[in-house]
Order: C-alpha cells, then sequence, then structure tokens
C-alpha cells in the first residue's frame, strides 16, 4: 500500500523554501526545494513562487500549510505575532491566509522577557511542536542557527524562550572583523581546536574580550591559522551553552537536560559544546517543521 | 620666549599617522597628520611616507620617537612586545631603531591572563605613560577605541590590561547584519537612546542576546529606527564597562574610579556611560601620546 499525503507542508524562510508532502503521521512523502526566499524573489509574485516550487503537486486536493517569514510583514500575508504561553491549539487560532486562498500561514510567536522586552520566533514556533515526542511534555529545545532559539516547553506548550545571535555574530565577525584577518584556510586540527574554542566559550567570560584571544594566540603562534575558525565557531557555541544555561536556570527551568532541534553539522556542534558542559543533550527526530505544520493543521481542523 | 622642540613624537597606526613637535613639558608645539597608516601605504615606502609627513621637520635635530602599529611585524621595523608588568624604564630598555636610523620605536606589552592566554598593545603603552599626572600613580585607565584597553598601573608600571572588541564588534554587527536593516538615518532621540541603551548594557546579560532587542523593539514599534544606532552603542558600551568592572574586580582592583583616556566624543560617551554604573570617571589631560613618548625617550636618556 502507498502512503498518501494529508497535507502539503512549505518552510518559507528568507533565503530558501521548501515544500513537503506530509503524512498523516507526519512523516515526509517527497520534498522539493527552491531558492525563492523571500528575500530572493526579485520582481516574481509570490503565487508564481509557490507555482514554481509546488509543480504538479498545485493538483492535488489537499490544504498548504507553510511557516516560516512568508508570515513577516515582508511576507505574502503577515500574520501577527502570538503572544508566549500559547499552545498549539492557541496557534492554530491565529493562522493567516493569503488573499488568493492558496496558503495558509501559522504565526510567529513573541515573548517578553522579565523587564518587557520583546523576543521573537517565526519558523522556529512549528519545529518546536513538530519536535515534542508527546502532547504533554515539558522540557527545553534548543534550535541552533543563525539566531539560535532556547525555547521552554511547559506541558506542550512554548512557555518562553530567548534568542542568541550566535551564528551571525560568527560570520560577520570573521568575514568582516580583524579576527579573519590570521585565519587560513586548511583544514587544521580541527576538532581540537573546536574543542578548546568551547572551552573557553563555557567559562565566564564576555565574548568581546574572549574573541580577542583567536587574534592573540594567532599573533604569539600558539594558534595555527588553520585552527581560527574552528575555535571561534566553538567558543561562540561554548557561550551559548552557557548563556543559554544562565537564562534557563533564571527562569526556574531545569537545564541539566536539552533536546536538540537539527540534524545537521550544527547540531553535531551543539551536541559537542553539551557534553563539554555536562548538559545531557538528545536529537528531536528528524522532519520537525513538516510534522509540525501538520500538527497545527490537525488543531486547526483542516486535517482529519 | 619662544618654546622649543626637544622630540619629534609620532603616532604611526593602522589607518593614519601623525607628527607632533614636543616640549620638553611635554606639550605639543605643533602637529602634522599623514593618512599613510601602515595598511596604506600601497606601494610608497615607510622612509617616503615618513619624509612626507614630517615635511621641513625633517632638517630639526631632533631625535625622533614612534609608537603604534609602526612597531608591529608588518610595520617599519618589529619592535618586540615586552611581557607585562612593565615600567617606563624597562620599556624604555626594549626600543627599536628603523635599519636607517630615521626613527626609534616603542614596543606593544603582552599580557597574560590566569589561564594564560594573551592580550596585546600596541601604542596605548605610550597613551598610558603620557596619561598618568604623577610618576608613581596607581589606578585604572580606560582607553576606548575599536579594540578598547582596560590598564591597570600599579606604582607607574603597567600591571595588567584587557581588551574588548567594543567598537569594532558595533561597527561590523551595524553594517553587516540583521541589526543594521531597521537602523534609520535621522537624528533620533539620540541621548535618551544612548541613555536607554547603557541601562540594557550594564545589567547582566550575554551580548548576543541583548543585541537582539535593537531588532525586537524596532520591529514591534518601541524603538525607533532613528535611534537603533545610539541604542546599540549605548548597549556596547555600557556591556565593555560592566565587564571591566568585573575583570578589574577578579584581578583584585577598585573599579569605582577610572580614568578615562581619550577627548572626542567616544570619551564623551564612555563618562556617560560610567556615571549611569556609578563609576567616578575623570578624564586624562589631553596630548596622551605625544607627552608619553617625550617621557619614554627621557627615561631612554634620548632627551635631557
Amino acid at each position: 500500500m502507498v502512503t498518501r499525503p494529508v497535507l502539503i507542508g512549505v518552510d518559507w524562510g528568507t533565503t530558501s523554501a521548501r515544500a513537503y508532502q506530509v503524512a498523516d503521521d507526519g512523516s515526509v512523502i517527497a520534498s522539493r526545494t527552491s531558492e525563492r526566499g523571500i528575500q530572493r524573489l526579485g520582481t516574481v509574485a509570490f503565487g508564481d513562487a509557490l507555482a514554481e516550487l509546488l509543480g504538479d503537486w498545485a493538483s492535488l486536493p489537499l490544504h498548504r500549510m507553510a511557516c516560516g517569514m512568508i508570515g513577516s510583514r515582508q511576507g505574502w500575508v503577515e500574520a501577527p505575532y502570538v503572544d508566549a504561553p500559547t499552545s498549539l491549539r492557541a496557534l492554530a487560532g491565529r493562522l493567516a491566509v493569503t488573499p488568493d486562498g492558496a496558503l495558509t500561514v501559522v504565526p510567529g510567536v513573541l515573548a517578553r522577557d522579565a523587564s518587557g522586552v520583546p523576543d521573537v520566533m517565526r519558523g522556529e514556533e512549528t519545529e518546536v511542536f513538530g519536535a515534542l515526542d508527546a502532547p504533554q511534555r515539558s522540557g527545553l529545545y534548543v534550535l541552533p542557527g543563525t539566531h539560535s532559539k532556547w525555547v521552554h516547553v511547559e506541558q506542550g506548550a512554548i512557555a518562553e524562550f530567548c534568542t542568541f545571535m550566535t551564528g551571525e555574530m560568527y560570520a560577520v565577525m570573521l568575514a568582516h572583523s580583524i579576527l579573519g584577518r590570521l585565519a587560513t584556510d586548511g583544514a587544521g586540527d580541527a576538532d581540537a581546536a573546536f574543542a578548546r574554542g568551547v572551552a573557553r566559550g563555557v567559562g565566564a567570560g564576555t565574548i568581546t574580550h574572549d574573541l580577542f584571544s583567536a587574534r592573540t594566540l594567532a599573533l604569539t603562534g600558539e594558534l595555527a591559522g588553520d585552527d581560527v575558525r574552528e575555535y571561534l565557531s566553538g567558543m561562540m557555541i561554548g557561550r551559548e551553552v552557557r548563556s543559554g544555561r544562565i537564562w534557563a536556570q533564571g527562569a526556574g527551568h531545569d537545564a541539566s537536560e536539552v533536546t536538540i532541534v537539527g540534524a545537521d553539522d550544527l547540531a553535531r556542534r551543539y551536541a559537542l559544546a553539551f557534553a563539554a558542559a555536562g548538559v545531557r543533550a538528545t536529537r528531536a527526530a528528524a522532519g520537525t517543521a513538516a510534522r509540525g505544520l501538520l500538527r497545527i493543521a490537525q488543531a486547526a481542523g483542516m486535517v482529519g
């Protein structure tokens, strides 16, 4: 028997878009990718970009549920942020629909810290709901990336979260600051350099000072030029691990165990950093975006 | 009576060079500036760049003492780092001279933290010695800049110091990260936005998270686009004030009082941030580089 799709899921971000045929158990039957992220559309209309992404899937008589920046103010239709804490059901009650009805769009989530300063996510909420291995799960979920998110889930709801600009700061400082000057492109001793950076990063320090050690150690010959990148990567991720734990503990949560949402090289790096910090880290099963989109569609009554 | 110069001082950095006629009390009689920093020489030889900078001063029968990146490995002659702690006299014993004898060059200083990681300065050591208002002075000196230095002086010697990449991280993140996207160029309410950033920066937080608030507050309309730059500037400087105090206290020093070395807009910003943090900050008298070069020349016995 062939598994039939029950939903077309779309993860439409800034730089790319991905479409899934999703089965009723949340598994991905097929996927397609496009480079037409919302900032790379040029003069192409959203509808045309979707048609191009879906191809012959466009004729399937299925709902289409999308998450990510497609629901931002710069996207196809704005799906205003839902305030945390928010359950799957609450989120599903705040979906937006494009003017032509082609796509239903999941809203992002907004949380405020103790001093009222907002933090936002858009797309990650769907991945978190897809990552839960039981509907009433509680725990700490870490989504590594350009802007990493640490999300505390309380009985199946997104209770609060915190963003760290780890990936972007790493990339920007390496490319545009003095730190990249002594970095060379050889393979180096990657694992050791990364671990050395992690050890520095998880310690008590301030990143604007610690980063400078990537220069001074290279200047004095104590760090090979080929190892600068991995050292910096380890330091930034290590510092996030430290800061995220402090954030979680400050919010009264257990930070001795986390779930990493992601399956790529970045997730592997985070797993190493968590191990170095003595945090038990497990990985969510792959396919979190598709599974999350299905769960939201189910909560909205669009899929049986 | 006309004051006569006793030394030609040269502050030769990465992006520019400045020459001084220095009187025997350390005051500047005249100064000249060139855009020929060591990374902007192109095919111009160091000797030709110096001749261009000095002009008719080249015929004055005076020693010429230089500090800054001109003494680095990429400079005219390498003046290897002197280990901290270092006195004025010790530094003066380690001067380098260019092959043609045209210029005597002050070495930089290298310090190691408790875990042995090096930190370096080159040029700032001269400013610190020029900033002391008594030969045996002790205290905390802060030199704001691209790479700010916090220097603990103990009985007239540079005991230890710590670099913060405050200025460079601010500039790089504003220009190349998502934080600059919502920043607009109007005047805004500059003082209030700066103060708001300082308040955030001096608090306990992690900069990779706190920086993101420049985006989220602008997204929600709680920070005007025209105020993003000042908010970020205040946050970065505020965080340095916090981190520098923690560094100083960790090293066992009093951090309730500092001397700011610098007289420009940046020094004004630091003074505001120190005031907000309850730190008593005074400014060193202007002309620290020229005065420091004279004191080093005197300690070397080159000037009576």
